[in-house]
């Protein structure tokens, strides 16, 4: 179903924060919109020269987020946030959202403003700024809160990109600054009791942005895309060391990057910028002889290396510095786990 | 993303079962997935004059199925069924489904054959009746059993069927017979000790079929729809009192019942034929001057009323016996809460 409640007696208060949900989402531009929340199905409609580009994102409390250090803004932004940038890896654009959340009772109440209002205000800010209609999704009583994103958007026929098309020789790219999130992260952690005071994050904003408020790379995506400038692409979410080896692994070659070369966040590490993870930047790989502009809607794009050709006993990612070679161990984002 | 664990150190046993799903995924035949599990999103395709139906389900151990009383088979299939249902309440061809599932650790391992596995059975058996592809997903560790289901599905411009398009005078159909789903699950709630013993599910097989193995009604919705045999229609998932009010509802009409026209399952109650939930029949509505047929791709349709104008102090739904009316109060499923 797009958009009820469980229960077919769901208490007034639950039916009435769905009408405002549905009331809010209802004003959402949306060119591919046909028919929104409140049927058995959504209705989109793509150009008949597009594919669809669909993927869902699991985000559940302890583990993604936690209901301790995070605003709930912050949850909801971050839980669309992370399906858009399935969709910026692909060049492809926004179509529609679905929202599955399950939570405490407690959450839909509150003095004044409860939990899951404060969570829709994110999420929907962020549907805004990317036109993204949510256009349909559940709702359900849990004890633990989860939250689904499904993201469903187009891109026109034979130009997503994938993570399994790079080849040996390409250039290696990265979008944006690395690191950022993961300093965010580190700043919340050494601070565990002051995270959700309004004025100590109100004094930290900056540094903070990045782990609690990413930016998809939307239109990065589909320019890069369009104009055919990258031969393989994936989102940053897990961390570069990880992420580059999926990219490898998946496409059948090997890369070197060079970390003199990453572009770091101001004041995040290098080890923060390989395995950080939740950037939510653009990996991406082109030819050799593509002209690749150093900006592309606003955002930067730093070559960082080079894909080889895979070969037994030569790690899938090295780091080069000089003639030093150093493997590097895939040191993923293991989330709050 | 569209598949793969939330950390980027998932044991072995875990991306072993990954590659395991995604090797039988990629053996299911869909004439619309362009691209399956393992990239940023799936990739899917409709015809130039479709539209995309998208719904998402959320299913929640202790609420929508019971780890104690329902076989993992049992519980990945009706997760499917739920998804697929509301495709086929639009007249809806599926296209893909996605699974995000969430789980605790040890439902991953077993002696012989661990419970994700029987639950991926269940689920990708459906899918295989019905041309489904499992394009994608999520998969992480929880210590509550939540499962996602996700179904994008087309149909041609104009003809999905919907809830809010039903006129006083037509008439009211539903598909097969009500109350199996109520009856199967009255049984397992009376023998709550032995629900899970193979030799007893067996010698209560066609009782409990109705609960534990639904089938939803694509090809009778898919005809429904191309044929414009029915004005408005949804599906039964929550009770014929409570689906029907919320048809009424969003279409601004009232209906009167005949309870005596109602097709029971054998040994269903009337009461859980009215309230019972879980059929994933259909609902729907035809101009009295259409000529709907005893029988469609299969299924038995039975007309069991009429719409009438919502007037102030009449009832939404109202049984009618001869001269008697009584209002039907919305008792619609409350699931395992």
């Amino acid at each position: 179903m797009a958009s009820k409640t469980q229960s077919g007696k769901a208490p007034t208060g639950e039916l009435e924060l769905i009408e405002r949900i549905r009331a809010r989402a209802a004003r959402q531009v949306g060119a591919g919109l046909v028919l929104g929340i409140g049927d058995d199905c959504a209705l989109l409609r793509a150009r008949a020269d597009e594919e669809l580009a669909v993927t869902t994102d699991l985000s559940i409390d302890g583990r993604h987020f936690r209901l301790d250090w995070h605003s709930p803004e912050a949850i909801g932004h971050r839980t669309l946030a992370r399906g858009l940038s399935d969709l910026a890896a692909m060049g492809a654009r926004p179509l529609g959202a679905f929202l599955s959340l399950a939570i405490p009772r407690e959450l839909t109440r509150g003095r004044g403003r409860s939990w899951i209002e404060g969570f829709y205000d994110g999420l929907l800010g962020l549907a805004e700024s990317y036109k993204t209609p949510l256009a349909g999704g559940d709702l359900a009583q849990s004890p633990l809160a989860v939250a689904d994103i499904v993201l469903v958007g187009a891109v026109r026929r034979g130009q997503a990109m994938r993570r399994s098309t790079a080849r040996a020789g390409d250039r290696i790219y990265v979008s944006g600054a690395l690191g950022g999130a993961a300093a965010g992260l580190a700043l919340l952690e050494q601070n565990p009791g002051r995270a959700r005071g309004a004025s100590w994050a109100r004094a930290h904003a900056a540094q903070l942005a990045p782990h609690l408020y990413p930016q998809p790379r939307i239109e990065l995506g589909r320019l890069l895309a369009r104009r055919r400038l990258a031969t393989a692409a994936m989102d940053l979410s897990d961390g570069l060391s990880i992420d580059l080896a999926r990219l490898c692994a998946e496409s059948g070659v090997a890369a070197e990057i060079d970390p003199g070369q990453l572009p770091l966040w101001p004041g995040a590490t290098l080890a923060q910028a390989l395995n950080g993870g939740e950037d939510y930047e653009l990996l991406f790989t082109a030819r050799p002889e593509t002209r690749v502009p150093g900006k592309l809607a606003g955002i930067a794009l730093t070559p960082i290396g080079r894909m080889v050709a895979a070969r037994k006993g030569r790690p899938a990612v090295a780091l080069v510095e000089g003639r030093k070679k150093t493997a590097l161990a895939a040191g993923g984002w293991e989330h709050f786990a």
